[in-house]
């Protein structure tokens, strides 16, 4: 860590910066130029170096500090550490093969999800998306089948060879969700739901973590490292859009995170192309378009008649559009490999 | 719900809108110009204008849909409803008098709680503050004291005559800080953790609930929705800073949302400087505009040594600058008044 | 236009609103429904309906108003319209080739240009980039060369064969651009500069249009509107990243806009990933997500010496990873078009 | 300025460092740590270190770059530096008198700007506004009266006794411009149109700097700068709302850059609560809080019949809605001073 004193601190500023470092568990090098005065401060211990900082600023004299590495120590890309695959029932995101995860924004009835399951399985998906419990901005809107729902997404991934995907959102479910789910998806507005991340930490069953809609990358990754301190990293990002100010799309889907993320975590990342932009018509060109970008895999929502679906039904494509599009973005995967 | 379907849409088009409105509980009326067809679709059962909405912007020739009133029925502010006065512990927040919350971002130890609480009650402030479950960006930060800190949180309330607010984020845990607490704060992250909500939804504490960082004022709104669907109505609404592009301030202080707010809901809307902010230095100034916007409370993070703060140092307020403050803000509340 | 008047709209209001509608311009039919009355306004004039709407919001029982069709006339997509292909002295943009422009952020020196020239043209760029006239932030910043470097600009482009697109900010500068450059760039600062847009619009070379910092798709839409109202529709739109709350890129490149606007606009769409993410290391996953998404072309960063750069080097790359992009650019286009 | 070297910075990196700096005029002394290698450069001659810092940033090896003090020369707030009263004809923006200018958006007609005039004047208004040149985001509205427009204004100002403030859009017109009014508006469009900065600059007639939708803090001191830096100081800054997601207002008022600035710079600020909320019913709370946040005024849109208004209408008060509040804001005022 270093710290710069405002110009003009005097002695007892600087033994009273000095202190509040040995008080956190560091020591500090004075470093005296003609113009300023900083300290180098290094500690032997475990201290969070962010930690550290934030308490530093609180120091009226304290103009900046600045901070070696990066504070998500898990889930970042050291030197020389290799990308992680997870393997999610043997699927593997993060290899050499682009993973599609496909499916209904909501488990509608058993029909709904074996159609879907059957199409997308048949044009490439590997594994199956649904949402059994729906996070609704009203409180009157449909919250989800429940545990009925697992079961018609687990008997459809059973029944086609797909994985299943699907989200949890309350703590007191994880263990349910865990039987039937081969992998847990934690939604945008649960990514610092803290308590929930530590739950899904204490499970062996892979993670997807969405990116909060207003999260910055270190945040995001700050979340992520919540679930692999608690001992569970088999997690995958997914970005899936951003708020911004602009209204003809429902998120501003963010796809410099991608390449971003390859140079500051080995975890892989994966991209939302329906939420990220709430138009089906959008949904084909930005999943080319993640896929160019380096995505590891896509998250794309398919209901047999959008038109008649539940929830989400404008930003869904049909299993003729998923299907039509599938070779397409083979064919830029392979583009950008060659 | 008035539905404008697309210029040129045939015959087909339209008996299939009818027919999609017939299902979700609508009778329609077609009402035709020289140039638009339009329905004008009404319902005698409960079924929720704006979960219908969505469903039919799924059908692409639909090309707006105009909803009377608002989606939030319990929160809003019908014509001739009162204003709420929210009851904590016999301190009425939303009547004639300023309500100021006052004390320690984090509770670090009972000497500091202590030492706050005296100072905040003695300047005026009603209601004691201070968080024993903390939610941190990083895992390797303070999480908080639990329980022993809802304790000293408590001890020092009935010590020098405050009420109690603190921060629930787990569900498993609503019953617990419901012992100590005289009311609940849902914390920005969790505005959209529909689960906990539900839960506070049950209790018959009073709830403040803070703004997600990027909930636009409908969302907020629904948030509250879901605890009042619950049962619970007591509950305070708190502005504390959306994001926004600007780094100079932690967050961006909406404060027209206070009036905004006061034509859109009959709940108490207090305003949060010190997160809204993030600067200590703004915090005198934004909390005579909150009070001048209207406001009908002000939630302050005061602390007896800021530069020593383990959290949030940056924006605490020590005891002498909150004493000075406090005449200031009954002034500008007089002022407004007269 | 179809006017919602509030559900218990007296007569008065009614008569005056239609009344309002006639000194408009408009005819009016009224629609009743059990619940509403709405209006049905039609013109037979030039009349713009969006100047009309916003004089209608004002009247306070005016609750919603629906217009037909977008408020940009000549630059939108209307039904059967071809997509326009834009000529810059014989190099086309909009046809089937990926149009790549390239060069410096800054015109330094003669010998930088001309290196940066050679270099791009042998790679395959068609137009060469540079700016002599250069907004910055701090007026105590390089403020370009000025004639001199529009001089380098057009002789580079005459020996390597490029054509040369550069930024006018003055508009008693456009006629001296003019007689150097190829296509005029209009900045991200200048997008709603109208007199600037109104004094493109009289010539006859080509608009590179940058879309605003914060600019919705409509209100770049209508800046380019103002370029075509004056006579010259040759304009080609850049997207070149937006301002969001995240601060590890320098701007969030928002690629749902370029197939966004294929539906939009028959104006041809290039990309600029340098300034849409302000870091070399993403410039190439963000080119080739770019030509994925539908881009008709790019506005890349190159300059031979990027540490020694007077501006931008942190977003500029060498003529080596330039020349090693290209083949990688092409294989992307020619997948998407398979 | 200190310069941050990665940890494994080689000799050779070290010296190019420094060899970098020299050519900017900058003279180095090398710190090293056990940990780090740190540069303490100064200079003595008149280089502008933030430009040297964004050169410096393009090498690899640079994690961190701190500069002392802020790149606004003129406009920041020394030590010791009083603050700054600008003088409008008479009127001082600045001192102990909040000071409101009144008016309406746009110059409709002799009558409209006589009526307005007269009201604004008789409440207490000390300048009136109107724009007699638009800026219109649709090339089809109303772009304004033009020089009748400027002369209806400054008939106005005569007759009742009042200032006027009016906006110039174009480098071309700004002598014409100063010919009628007293101050000069920069609008939010503009702020960073460079030239038209350098043409008010060479001015002596005040000006009135609105800040731009996605300023910063920094970024709209830099405009200022650009306009002191040309020789003009009598700058008066104008917060009137920023861009962010939240769509229930236009604009989102950052009343926290009132204490903010008041910190930074020695230039008078005003807040334009009309432009910064877009809602009639919240002027009269924003303008409250905007003094109580420590405004030197306000720029409040006045129309003698808000409904028939041809822009802004739903922004706009009329007449006796200014009255009573402006007594109002006299108590908040008095209040925050007391």
């Amino acid at each position: 860590v270093i710290v710069v004193l405002s110009g003009s601190a005097p002695e007892a500023q600087i033994s009273s910066t000095i202190q509040r470092l040995a008080d956190l568990g560091y020591q500090s090098e004075i470093l005296v130029s003609s113009e300023k005065t900083l300290l180098s401060a290094t500690t032997t211990g475990e201290q969070d170096d962010y930690s550290a900082a934030e308490q530093l600023r609180a120091l009226a004299w304290v103009e900046d500090i600045h901070i070696e590495g990066r504070p998500f120590k898990l889930v970042g890309l050291a030197p020389g550490r290799m990308r992680s695959k997870v393997n999610v029932g043997g699927v593997y995101i993060g290899g050499s093969d682009l993973v599609v995860m496909a499916g209904p924004c909501t488990v509608e009835s058993e029909e709904q999800v074996m159609e879907t399951a059957r199409a997308v399985a048949r044009a490439g998906a590997k594994i199956l998306r649904g949402g059994a419990y729906k996070p609704s901005t009203s409180p009157y809107s449909f919250q989800g089948l429940g545990e009925e729902g697992l079961e018609f997404l687990k008997e459809a991934g059973c029944r086609y060879g797909l994985k299943v995907v699907t989200e949890v959102m309350d703590v007191r479910k994880v263990e349910l969700v865990c039987q039937y789910a081969d992998m847990l998806q934690i939604g945008t507005r649960n990514m610092q739901n803290y308590d929930l991340l530590k739950e899904v930490g204490q499970c062996r069953t892979p993670v997807l973590l969405k990116r909060g809609m207003t999260a910055k990358l270190e945040e995001w990754l700050l979340a992520a490292e919540y679930i692999a301190a608690g001992g569970n990293e088999q997690i995958v990002l997914c970005e899936r859009g951003i708020r911004s100010f602009d209204t003809y799309t429902r998120n501003t889907l963010d796809l410099a995170a991608v390449p971003a993320l390859r140079s500051l975590t080995h975890l892989p990342v994966v991209v939302d192309p329906s939420q990220g932009t709430g138009r089906r018509d959008l949904v084909s060109a930005m999943s080319k378009a993640a896929v160019a970008a380096g995505a590891d895999g896509l998250l794309i929502e398919v209901h047999p008649h959008p038109d008649r679906a539940l929830k989400d039904g404008a930003q869904s494509i049909n299993p003729e559009e998923f299907a039509s599009l599938m070779p397409q973005l083979q064919a830029v995967s392979a583009a950008i490999r060659s």
